[in-house]
């Protein structure tokens, strides 16, 4: 097996544990045997357990030795809740590691150059753009901003829509988009809407299996706005925590989220757009079905354009099916 | 050379002549030799001028004998303005004939039955599904409806807008789009809008190569409407024909461009809204660019739909970035 086929194995383990890793981040690892098999893989468990890179190492045993470690991020080099994994990789010996993204923090950081000064072949950057635009990327957002990775997601109709013109939107997008919503919001920390969305919908926002369980992990649901909202609210419920925020300042939301990494807001148009024009969202999640329902109700108000020139622009980083909807991925330009 | 391959680079000559065949179908040819090397390639000539295969076969020559004939239409039996293709195919003696799409015009159609009574090896559905939604699909529906197909292709934001709340929109799409927009207006026999668009944006609706220059084929340029349009307005100029419909009956339009076949909508909002409420939109192309504009003006405005149970229901039958920009097209459920 080659780096690269290796790296999307280590990604694939790390996608199993996002969500659940906080403070860390959610890394996967792959060891591969002298021949190139896999011996062991691992994955960052919650805080307090060992990285991903151990497990690994745990799982090959003796197979490591003469091996290669394959890494979403650089091995660390610190004594933190647990030692250096540098140590253990060394410790292993493994002839060769390879790794998708630097470690950004300058306290863990220096691990790739200990593993070569002790005679181990590094090999950086492998997989790095799939790395950090996946797995690794709300946690490398917090890294260097301080401030949680915003996500803003929504269903509209390939005309825009959020909703038909008598309201009525259950459902916009296939029972496939909404599972991937789900999925979401299972590795997610926090999700926000605005007191309207409660009014109107009067959701759960929990992250459910297709079977209607509740998911593992349960983001904190967050409401935004200065009006009460009912003490029956379905988002009261016990089925996670909740946070009421009385304002409609963006920057005090995300203010009082600042100790998460990965968060989504889920609107409406009210909110999705003083959010947008407090330039507060890092990625936009559009899900778009292949139907038309034209009226009044738009997926997003005002962003704050007045003329073609003054434009929100954005990019495309990802554009796939979801059953018979199109998941559009855009990112700041 | 497989027949698959053989097919596409068929289906390659077939899109170079697309728009300048009508009546016939814009079908394209390859004969492999016996090796299985492509030795002539042919493309239907305007009417009167001979049929792909028999271009193809010409420039195969002696090479074509034992060989194989590769053809995006099932070969012609009949006298029209030419002989039938299937003679020459036989006296050309390949002995396989592969084809992707069956004629469905009664009067053409029986030419593999001929070649298989005549011992030629018959493949028929070759790449059928890309074919039929490809190079030949406005010809078929024409065949099947005796109606023009028509496709919507707009513009918009990934929030559904078409202008900035100032109204303008130059441009909402990048360069690439709008080049691929031409392509399409130069294989198109017709291009319609209502008159709002002309006395707001006074469009050419001619199609241009990137330097501005005039492609060699223009559509017949549509404008509906009650109102008079000016005698100075650019869509009136002599870079092309232009048809004014005084009527607001989407159904009076397609009749009045029944001997057409492949018609390209491209808007406004209002036009846009009484064609999909009249029910005769074929295809829909959103070119959807990574921008958000927000306020008033979306790309459709009534579609006919007051609650979501009533969505107009299509289907994705194309999703691919086209520069910056991703062009979502859509087809009837
Ligand atoms: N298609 C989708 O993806 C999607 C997703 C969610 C919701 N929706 C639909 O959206 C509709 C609800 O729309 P909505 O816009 O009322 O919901 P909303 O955006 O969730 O809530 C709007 C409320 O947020 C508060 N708010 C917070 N910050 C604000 C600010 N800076 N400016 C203005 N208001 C601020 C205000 O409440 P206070 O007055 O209390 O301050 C405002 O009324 C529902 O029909 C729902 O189905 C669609
Ligand atoms: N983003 C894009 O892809 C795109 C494409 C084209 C235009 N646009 C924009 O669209 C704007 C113009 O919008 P528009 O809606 O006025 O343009 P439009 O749809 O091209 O023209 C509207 C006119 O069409 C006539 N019409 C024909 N059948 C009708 C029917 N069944 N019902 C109602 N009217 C009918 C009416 O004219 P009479 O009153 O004369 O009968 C009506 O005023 C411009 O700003 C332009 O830039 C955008």
């Amino acid at each position: 097996m080659n780096l690269d086929a290796a790296m999307a194995a280590a990604v694939e383990q790390s996608d199993g544990v996002k969500g659940r890793t906080y403070p860390n981040p959610p890394v996967g690892a792959v060891i591969l045997d002298r021949d190139g098999e896999i011996a062991g893989v691992g994955a960052t468990e919650p805080p307090g357990g060992p990285h991903a890179e151990i497990l690994a190492l745990r799982r090959a045993g003796e197979r490591a030795v003469g091996g290669t470690a394959v890494v979403t991020l650089e091995p660390c080099n610190h004594f933190g809740r647990t030692p250096p994994c540098v140590d253990a990789l060394l410790a292993a010996g493994v002839t060769d590691v390879a790794f998708a993204v630097a470690d950004p923090n300058p306290v863990a950081a220096g691990g790739a150059a200990r593993l070569a000064e002790s005679g181990v072949r590094v090999h950086p950057g492998v997989l790095s753009d799939a790395v950090a635009g996946g797995p690794l990327r709300e946690w490398l957002h917090k890294q260097r901003t301080g401030m949680p990775h915003v996500t803003w997601k929504f269903a509209t109709s390939v005309d825009g829509r959020s909703a038909a013109a008598d309201g009525t939107s259950q459902w916009i997008t296939s029972e496939a988009a909404r599972a991937d919503v789900h999925r979401r919001r299972a590795t997610a920390d926090a999700i926000i809407v605005g007191t309207g969305t409660v009014f109107v919908d009067d959701p759960a926002l929990t992250a459910r299996r297709s079977d209607g369980s509740l998911a593992d992990h349960q983001p904190l649901r967050v409401v935004v706005g200065m009006r009460e909202i009912s003490p029956d609210a379905t988002v009261l419920n016990d089925d996670s925590r909740t946070m009421v925020i009385r304002t409609r300042d963006p920057h005090e939301v995300i203010k009082a989220l600042s100790d998460r990494t990965d968060v989504l807001l889920e609107g409406g148009p009210t909110l999705a757009g003083a959010f947008l024009r407090a330039g507060v969202i890092d990625r936009i999640l559009a899900y778009v079905a292949p139907i038309l329902l034209g009226g009044p109700i738009t997926a997003v108000d005002d962003v704050g354009v007045f003329s073609i020139a003054q434009a929100q622009r954005w990019r495309y980083d990802g554009v796939q099916p979801v059953g018979p909807d199109v998941l559009l991925s855009l990112t700041r330009n």
